[in-house]
């Protein structure tokens, strides 16, 4: 139980909203720093998801999400002034939480404003109503200070989850982030350590080594490997990755170094092949 | 009634399957081509989900996606030799399908290790277990040949959704695309006009086009662009093809007639180059 308590208290699910991802407008690098970043720290992705602006295919999306019971959901998108920006609300609705318009967002939102117009890129810091929407959060949550725009994100506690809402602006979604998400993660990652080491092999082709990499996944369960093909010029060679996330800093690498260890024994003695760090 | 159905019949959720896109490794092009691809064809793209080398998740991914009844499911990764290539074999579970070798994948596989060996990039074409692989389809799949790589794509018939499965490997994703899925999603696209146009391009370089085109292609996202360097004689200039499909013939010649003059516009701002038909 125990076990179980811990590996759901590290894992992590990625909602990006946006029409323009579905279009094929822009590519999710959102998600991508999101997933990197969380990794890093030691939580595990589970999950990304990609929904339109469209109050039931969020409302849906996020109800799938908190049926999986994942530590926590981090959304991307749709929170600003216009019409289009329905993310809070459809949480909100789909939770069945009152939506109102939160104090101290409201003063977030109007600091936002104010220093628009002191910087000269605005004239006017009047709140009208759609700024002001961006100030409405469901009961319960928390609005997170935007340092670089004027929507706050939002956290949400909903039965264990963790709901983080954030802009899709990258440069405020990873202000936001840094800044109020950041420690919140830590906390639940608890004291783990993350390493990774990329190694390159030359001299055995994809298909030859994929055996070899069976025994070093089977011999080291911990340790995650994966392999890329890569060209230089007319010369193949592959790329292979490992990572693992451990308790201690110790412990990582140690997994790291003997997954490492049986992988260049192997690749020499089986297919004459060589490796070096990449 | 009728209505539905004919929104239903050109839905289409994309499924992407890599641990390395979850731990951020990677951005995930291949799901921004797709979706680019298909909304071109005038197809919609609802959802994009992204989850790791894992039968359970991919099974409950593809079962999920499956009872929102999209006309199709396209799915990239995991086709390849190595144990973590698990789509075919999940996909096949899921559906409680048998799994057994293809005859005709697996002359695609033979062929495609003859070709590589003829090309002198292999030693061997014997068909090793982890080779075998991937010509084992579910029962009833049709396995499309990959013109670039090793791994076969799939198509599978669901309850009224058509499941494709295709490399991970974007150069093979995007061979099989064009060969063999573009013909299925323009027949279920159905009754819209295609209009598309060729212009040429002097005065500029490709990589300087590039952004050019990026922008076009994000202020016209229902026209498929793509560019070709060439050379006559030895004057080099690029070929822009651009398509779309709409509802009536005004509808798409209007949005091609609209990123034809955004392309000219900024190609001659900016760049001083020139555009004419080709």
């Amino acid at each position: 139980m125990l076990f179980i308590w811990l590996v759901m208290g590290r894992t992590v699910e990625i909602l990006s909203i946006g029409n323009e991802l579905l279009m094929g407008k822009i590519l999710n690098t959102n998600a991508r720093w999101l997933a990197r970043r969380c990794t890093s720290l030691g939580l595990e992705v589970r999950r990304i998801t990609v929904v339109g602006d469209d109050e039931k295919e969020i409302c849906s999306a996020v109800k799938e999400a908190l049926s999986r019971r994942p530590r926590f959901i981090i959304t991307t998108g749709g929170l600003g002034p216009t019409l289009d920006d329905k993310t809070i609300e459809s949480i909100a609705k789909c939770l069945d939480l009152e939506l109102k318009v939160d104090e101290e967002a409201l003063s977030m939102v109007r600091e936002a404003y104010r220093r628009l117009v002191e910087e000269g890129r605005l004239d006017s810091s009047e709140l009208t109503p759609q700024r002001v929407k961006m100030a409405r959060m469901p009961e319960g949550a928390r609005p997170l200070p935007n340092p670089v725009g004027t929507a706050p994100g939002m956290l949400l506690e909903v039965d264990g989850t963790t709901i983080i809402s954030l802009p899709g602006v990258p440069a405020e979604m990873e202000a936001i982030f840094e800044e109020s998400v950041l420690p919140v993660l830590k906390r639940a990652a608890g004291d783990v350590y993350f390493y990774e080491t990329r190694l390159v092999v030359h001299g055995i082709v994809e298909s030859d080594l994929a055996p070899i990499l069976e025994d070093v996944m089977r011999a080291n369960p911990y340790v995650y490997i994966k392999s890329h093909p890569r060209w230089e010029g007319k010369t193949a060679y592959i790329e292979v990755y490992l990572s693992t996330t451990a308790r201690d800093a110790s412990e990582a690498k140690s997994r790291i170094g003997s997954a490492v260890a049986r992988l260049t024994e192997t690749v020499a003695q089986r297919a004459g092949g060589k490796i070096r760090p990449a």
